[in-house]
């Protein structure tokens, strides 16, 4: 199984430098800074990288479980909102939440969510994000 | 403190099916398959991002600590290696490898490491990503 690289470099101190990051593959790379992870400065930031990865990790997660279980989604988007607040003194990523529209021919809203909780629960990203609370709303399209 | 936001959507089955997302910021976003994350076709996936987000914390919270310890860094570079595996069946993220060159004038490499296995523990993705073994192995420049 595949092994994924990125690498990120930090210049100065914490409030007056600067970092950037790349992954290997070139789709990803963009530059960072207290503000835009800590204040409202327009860029990125690890909080959304890790929305993105969930995001990704889930719509695809429960895609094949949908389809494992016999009636397949048409689609399935994932809205993912992480955020981060200062426990004991300390940044800590606290809580992702997701929203979830899916268009799964043939089923009801009770079996979305009971497949929409246990993709939560199982799928890579959400196995790898223990520290974090994850808490999932499904809604069928 | 800040709330991230991202989005993905995945069309299909697993296999034949195609997923994109995109982060709030603009920064962030690109296509993804079953080929680019679980074989060796070209472009990202989650593990990509999981891996860029613990660079650019890991290299930003370290660059914290030594500055917090009166020895500032000048330059610190990450580069993170995530590794899926099958486990019990399932894929499964199971190591984040972290390489760390660190430029800090005035240290010794032995509290380089100390200080290295310290952010290991107490960066806020490190704290997220409590379900996978990250090591670390930092080198001063």
């Amino acid at each position: 199984m595949p092994t994924r690289n990125a690498s990120a470099t930090w210049e100065g101190g914490l409030k007056g430098g600067k970092g950037s990051f790349s992954g290997e593959s070139g789709a990803v790379g963009a530059s960072y800074s207290f503000g835009t992870r800590f204040e409202h400065a327009p860029g990125t930031n690890p909080e959304e990288l890790l929305a993105a990865a969930e995001a990704a990790c889930y719509s695809m997660a429960l895609s094949a479980d949908l389809e494992k279980a016999g009636t397949p989604a048409e689609r399935v988007q994932t809205d993912a909102a992480c955020t981060l607040d200062f426990i004991d003194g300390k940044p800590t990523i606290t809580t992702m939440r997701l929203r979830v529209r899916a268009k799964v021919p043939g089923i009801d809203a009770a079996t979305l969510d009971k497949a929409a909780q246990d993709t939560k629960v199982g799928c890579p990203v959400s196995r790898a994000l223990t520290g974090v609370d994850i808490q999932v709303e499904a809604t069928l399209e």
